[in-house]
Formats: C-alpha cells, sequence, structure tokens
C-alpha cells in the first residue's frame, strides 16, 4: 500500500506541476516562450499518464491491502483511472492533440474573420476523432456517453437527455414571459469602476466567505479560472472591466466558489489522485451556489449594498436597493453564452447538448452546424445570431476537442440549488447569517457533505446523501419560477 | 539518435518544470504551501534523476550516431553527467536532502538567535556527508576536488589555490591602503529612492543591455536570482530598498548579466542539457562584469547619470557627477560579504574557501570555526565581527549541504575581468559605446563568445578561446589597481 501511494503522488505531483506551468502560460509567462512551454507541459502530462498505465502501477493496484477506508477508495477510484487510460491507445491520443492543436489555431482565425469554412474540415476531424474515442473508451448505449463520462463520471446520456428535456419544455415558456414582461434595466452596472477598488472589493468578499489567501491567490487573466496545485495551494484569476461591474464581481464569486471546493478537501488526502473536485458538473455547482443563490440573492446584498455604494459612489451612491438588485438580475437573452444571465443559461447548454450529439451520431453535417444553430436558437430564445462569430463559432471547447463537456455546466446549475435547498433546510437561519455577512454555517455545511470528499464520493452520492434525491430540474425551476416571478411579476 | 534527444528533452522538460515550481515559491506561492511545494519539487528532481540514470538512457548513449556536432558534443556531456549522477548512491542523495532539510531550519534559528551552538551539529553532520559525497564521486587528489567539480566541472583545489594565493597576498595590502587612505563618501546612495522609479529604471537600463521582455521577466523576492525554464523564457528576481539605491539598481543588472547569458545560448540546443550556463564561474563572470565591469565604470555613467538625476530628482539633482560616481565605488570593509564592495568581496569568498577546505580535511573541528572566521576575518580585512550572525552564520549556502560552491563567485570575478579585457581588445571603441548607452557590440561578442556555446564548452575552453590565456588573477588585480588607484590615491 505504502508504494502504492508514493507512486501515485508522484503521478500527482507532475499532475500539479503541469497545472503550475499552465496556470504561468495563463497569469506571467513571456509572450516568446508559448512553444516550449507547451513541449514542457505535453512532456509532463505524458510522463504521469505513462506512470499511470506502466505495468507497475497495475501491479500494486492488483496487490495492495488497504489500510484505511481512504485506501480503499483510492484503489476503487484509481482502478477505474487506470482501466479508462489504457483503454485509449497512445496513437489516438497523439492524433487527437495534434488535430486539436491545428484545430484551436483555426477556430480563432474562423472567429476573427466570421467564416465558419476555416473551422469546418477541423471540426469535422475532430468529430472523427471524438467518435472513435468514444468506441476506444466502450459504452452502453451510445458512443455519446463515453465522452459525457470524461467529464462527469457515471453520468449517462439518456439520463441527461431526460432532464434537460423536461428543462426545456419549461424554461422556453419562461424565456417567452419574461421577454414580453416589462424589462428590467442594467444600466446600473454600466458605468464607471476603478480596477483596484474592484479587485479590493471582490477579493474582501471572497475572503469572507472563507477564500483563505494563506493557500490560494488572485491573479489576472484574459479567461477567469481556478487551479489547485496541492489543497494548500488553489489559486483564481479575475479579468476586470473598468466600465462593468459584473464581470470582475461575479467572476471573483464563481472562482472563489471552485476554490473554496478544493481547499475544503479532506487535508488527509493530500497530494493523493483523491484531493480533486468528483465531477465537473459537482465542482460548477459550487462556483454557481456562491455566484448566483448567494452572491445574486437579496439577503446578500442587504449587508453588501451599502460597503458596494461607498466603494462605488460615482457608480451606486444615488441608486436605491431594489434599482440595483433588479440591476444585477436583469434576464435578457443574448446570442453569447458567457454573457447569458441565470435563466438562459441553460438553454445555451441544452442547445450545444442537443447539437453534440446530433454530430457524433452524424445526424448533422459539419457544413449545416451554423443554420441549425442559428434556428433553434431562433426558436428557444427568440433571438437569431447576426453572424457565426457571436453563433456557432464562440466557445474554444470543441476546438479543442471537448465534446461532452458543455452539459456539466448546466447539470452544476441544477445541483447548486438542490444542495443550496438542502443548506436552508439544515441552517433555517442562512437568510440571516448571509443577510449579516456570515458564511461560515453554510461553508462547514458544504464542506461536511461535498468538499471533504473529493473524489472519494461520486456526484451521485453527494447529491443523494446531501439532498435525499437524485439529480433534478424541478428544484431549480421551482428557483427561477420564485425569483424571476417576483422581479418581472408572472 | 533521435530517441536520445526526445529522452534529454524529457529531462530538461521536467529539471525546468522544477526550476518554475522553485520560482514560484519565492515569488507567488501562498506561505501555507511550502510542505506540498517541497515534495513536489523532490518527485520532479528524483524522477529527473531516475530517468537520467536509467539503464535506457546509458543503451541509447552507448549507441547513439551523432548527426551533428551538436550531437557529438551532447554524447560527451551527458555521459560525464550521467557517470556522475550514477556514482553517488540514492541513499546518500536522500541523507544529505534530510540533512539539509533539518540543517536549514537550525541555521536559521541559530543565525536569528546568534547561537552557533544549535547549528554547529548540523554543520558537523553537512561535512562528514560532504567527505562521504566526495568519495562516491571520486577524485584525483583531494576529496575537496570532487566538491568544487559539482559546481565549476574540470577546475581542481591546486588551481584555485594557486590563483587564490597569489591574489590573496597581493589584496590584503591594497585593502589595508585603501583603509588608511581618506575614505569616498557613500552617503549619496542612501536616500530617498521611490520603489516604482527603481523598478522602472533598472529594468529600463537592463533592457538597453539587451535583455529581452519577449522572453524573460522581472519579480519581486527576498533574494534576488535569475532562472531560465527555456532559452526563451528566463527571469530575473530584484530586491529594492527605498532607503539604498545600489541594491536595487546593480542587483538588477548583476541578474540580468546572469539572463543575457541564457537568453543568448543557441537557440538550436533548446530543450536538451548543453542549454544551460557551462559553470558558475563564468555564470557569475556574465553577472559582475554587466554589474561591475560595465555598470560601476565611468563611461557608463556618462550616459546614465543624467537620467538618474531626472527619476530621482530628490537623491540625486544636486549632486555632482564625480561625487556620485566615487559613492557608489566606495570600498569600506564589512563583515558581510553580499554587502561588500568590488576590492573587499573576493577576500569574503577566499576566507569561505579556506576553511571549507580545512573542515573536510578535519584540520579544524566544527567547535572551533566561529575563532577561526573572526582571526582571519581580522588578519585579512581589519575587522571582527561582533557575533556569529555577522560572521560565521551569515550565509545559508553550507546549511543546503552546498560546500565547493563559494570559490565560484570569486572566479567569476576573475573571469569577468579577463573576458572583459578581450572584449575591449576587440572593440576599441567599447567604451565610446558605452558611453552612449550602446551595448549591441559588446553583448555580440559575449554571445559569439561565450554564451552561444551554452554547455558545449568548459569554461577553461571558453576563456583559453576568448582571452588567449587560463584562469588567472592577475588582470582582476591590474583592473583593481588602476580603478581603485585613482579612486584612493595610491
Amino acid at each position: 500500500m505504502r508504494d502504492l501511494r508514493t507512486r501515485l503522488s508522484r503521478i500527482t505531483d507532475l499532475n500539479h506541476a503541469a497545472a503550475l506551468l499552465e496556470w504561468d502560460q495563463e497569469t506571467y509567462m513571456p509572450s516568446g516562450a508559448a512553444e516550449s512551454r507547451a513541449r514542457q507541459v505535453a512532456t509532463l502530462r505524458s510522463l504521469a499518464h505513462e506512470l499511470l498505465t506502466a505495468d507497475e502501477t497495475v501491479t500494486l493496484l492488483e496487490f495492495a491491502v488497504p489500510d484505511s477506508d481512504i485506501d480503499a477508495d483510492l484503489i476503487r477510484v484509481v482502478k477505474k483511472d487506470v482501466t479508462k487510460a489504457t483503454k485509449v491507445p497512445s496513437s489516438l491520443i497523439a492524433e487527437m492533440a495534434e488535430a486539436a492543436g491545428l484545430s484551436k489555431g483555426a477556430w480563432q482565425k474562423a472567429r476573427q474573420t466570421n467564416d465558419f469554412d476555416i473551422f469546418a474540415p477541423h471540426l469535422s476531424k475532430i468529430v472523427e476523432l471524438a467518435v472513435r474515442h468514444a468506441e476506444a473508451l466502450g459504452y452502453d448505449e451510445t458512443p455519446y456517453d463515453a465522452l459525457l463520462d470524461q467529464y462527469e463520471e457515471g453520468m449517462t446520456t439518456s439520463q441527461v437527455q431526460s432532464v434537460f428535456s423536461g428543462l426545456k419544455d419549461e424554461l422556453v415558456p419562461i424565456v417567452k414571459t419574461i421577454a414580453e414582461a416589462t424589462p428590467l434595466s442594467d444600466s446600473i452596472v454600466h458605468g464607471h469602476f476603478p480596477k483596484e477598488s474592484q479587485w479590493k472589493f471582490g477579493l474582501d468578499v471572497a475572503q469572507q466567505m472563507g477564500y483563505d489567501l494563506n493557500h490560494g491567490r488572485q491573479d489576472v487573466s484574459t479567461h477567469p479560472f481556478s487551479t489547485a496545485f496541492s489543497i494548500t495551494d488553489v489559486r483564481i484569476t479575475t479579468r476586470i472591466d473598468p466600465e462593468f461591474f459584473n464581470p470582475g464581481f461575479f467572476g471573483t464569486l464563481h472562482e472563489a466558489g471552485h476554490a473554496l471546493y478544493e481547499q475544503g478537501i479532506d487535508p488527509g488526502l493530500e497530494g493523493s489522485p483523491l484531493a480533486d473536485g468528483t465531477s465537473l458538473g459537482m465542482h460548477e455547482s459550487q462556483s454557481r451556489l456562491w455566484e448566483n443563490l448567494i452572491g445574486r440573492n437579496r439577503p446578500f446584498w442587504q449587508h453588501y449594498y451599502p460597503q458596494a455604494q461607498e466603494v462605488f459612489p460615482a457608480a451606486f451612491g444615488g441608486v436605491d436597493f431594489e434599482s440595483f438588485f433588479r440591476s444585477i438580475n436583469a434576464v435578457a437573452p443574448s446570442p453569447i453564452r458567457v454573457e447569458a444571465d441565470e435563466v438562459t443559461y441553460n438553454l445555451h447548454i441544452m442547445l450545444r447538448f442537443e447539437l453534440e450529439q446530433d454530430m457524433i451520431a452524424g445526424r448533422i453535417a459539419t457544413k449545416d452546424l451554423p443554420r441549425e444553430w442559428n434556428d433553434r436558437m431562433e426558436a428557444w430564445l427568440g433571438i437569431r445570431p447576426e453572424n457565426d462569430a457571436e453563433g456557432v463559432l464562440q466557445d474554444i471547447h470543441w476546438s479543442l476537442g471537448a465534446i461532452g463537456y458543455f452539459p456539466t455546466y448546466a447539470l452544476g446549475n441544477l445541483m447548486s440549488v438542490q444542495l443550496f435547498n438542502a443548506a436552508s433546510d439544515a441552517l433555517p437561519n442562512l437568510d440571516q447569517m448571509t443577510s449579516e455577512g456570515r458564511f461560515e454555517e453554510l461553508l462547514s455545511w458544504l464542506r461536511l457533505n461535498v468538499h471533504q470528499w473529493g473524489r472519494r464520493r461520486s456526484a451521485d452520492e453527494i447529491l443523494l446523501d446531501a439532498t435525499g434525491s437524485g439529480l433534478s430540474a424541478e428544484p431549480w425551476l421551482n428557483y427561477v419560477r420564485k425569483k424571476f416571478g417576483d422581479l418581472y411579476d408572472f
């Protein structure tokens, strides 16, 4: 067992070193170092993969005698990792890496010049490789199962379909109703917000949520993200727009939510492959819980709005609470996913989920994708992208070969409400505490029920234990109906 | 050959990733992550060591057929690396790492409390391990040869002894003469120097020297250093004292000098173990050349002093050139090595070199070290440390197990003058160019003669080819006699 632990700790160290190389690339790396950095990341990831799939690892796993429950979980989880990692031939991994490398550049160019044809042949290749990848990984019902399982272990396509289809049927009419209601103005959050003040205000709130800067830090990057190099080193990045309050502030809360998850993992798992989020959906549930369920709710701003008014007197000084609160909760269908509000966001995801399945099943040819995209966008959200740059070309994911990733965003939204409701039941004065800027009890509840487990429990198990039920869209729909029914009078 | 190259490139990538982990530790890492970071660095260094000494590497080296001169050099240099790395049993490496880990903490405490007894048993252990290390590595004449060779390949103890003894005999009287002369005041460089202005001024000059920020960057750290993750990513750090001009400015020039060396390595060596400085002495010659031979000479300040007066009007506005120039060149024996001026610095090194040999040979017992230190300090520099914190406990090196390292500082000083003289011969209007802030031709000369080679040529070979002679103290002594004879009238 000790040899196994040592070996797995070395693999984890390699992956975390690769993560630091990537963090550095997005934050401080000089621009001329991109090529050598790409080689270094590839080397470390390959070495980690080789060590994981080596005969010695397999033998150690076979003969390991667990000393504890953690050991037993470690053996179980890593056996699965090894099985998956062994199934895909390294020639296919290399082919996918090469295709992604070429495709990313083509996508960037296609998006800049608004010319889908530049990206189309690459996307066809990516889809073809994804199908082969799925065949190599194996699946029960449909190749898409294998792709989804990479990001949301144990979740099947049919499960997601059944949850999403109910959601879509309910959500499209809600969006339509809101579109026809008197719109809420969001002009208040557009104005002058000095960068340093935004930086400090966001980070102060993140710390009050419980984000620990002795074991984390915040830096600037073009695309915000969170990353962990150990349980004791969990970092976030933020992008600040001096003319727009939302991206900096809610982005910080979102990334801090991710970071709180990783900082809350049982220290006994440090250095092991169990010290990670259990799935992307569960990870997203934590970022969304803090960003939206806390950060966009009324009690939160009862505490923080007076502070925000002091920090941003020019923008908020003369604005009453209700106008501000409506401004951060305005719903307006937009063609762009990353700019979407709480209500419409899931429709963006479901659109991608459907199209991904259609592409993998060969039901949609690449060349027809832009039209399909725009048609569904119009049917669901009532708007038609003016061009492919704000349509099918807007996201980087497919160009990197990540098919099966998008659904986890919506799963995270749904889980965030299920978990928040369970926390509210367990902590009857949660709103009261939130309105006083006190988050210790909520964080403790999340640590106990979600964070501490790392990968020892699956997302399904965590959800069931914490909420008493499996994944469901109903709680999220009820939350939306209540919150936005109040705001939009329906 | 291709398999060998790939394998060596992976080893290099691992070492460079470890270097990034270390850089991050000194610049941005949150304080609570020290323990996991130490484990990660150790993992990557061990993996690199294992890959280097693996049978497969040995076989590849044995059967490699070089396609080029670079390949031939690669095989030759790496064979030596493997031989050395294989000689030391991993049990001894582990023992040394453990001793260093314990010793560093003891040294810190000893230094803080000014109590040598806390450090003494650890130092005894370090010395004992260094002897065993030397025995494992093997040597011709004396165990110290093996220790020195780790940092200055090919240099022997007797070579260094012969160069240093001549140097000491000449230098001690010079220091005495200067100590008895009318002192130069350095009060001018003590004053108010705003941090941001220092930062920008130092970095501007470094860039004008040729330091390329597309392939480098500057950050803050407690102890300044330079480090490279590839030829295209060579970074420096700086520490700025708002009340003292020298550490920030000359520290930046020093580190930029190191960085220019690594940025100037032949791009064809990228990713290979040849893409590194050839020895610590040669590396130090580059930092010292820019810091002292250029950065403390008269033509340099003819160009930059007017700029410095504009940047620091409060401190330099009313100060004439000559007073400033004397202020940055004032000689004053100090007990502290890192605060030493150009003239006395080498005596600090020679003191350590002698004591190291005495310890390794068992001629000095650890308990007698403080007295020996203070006695020689008094004899050579005319001052006696008031306590061990500013005496034998001042440097971190021994606590880390680095014995044989110190001499390279003085070797760098000597080489810097030899190389500068050769460059001056080749570029008759070097002073003129310096006085115009133009360094392209000097940098080109250094790249051609020193930088480009990486580890393809030894320090000895570079010195011989570039200057026509081997290591010698005479040029340095002549430089000191001339420059400080002028300043101190002797």
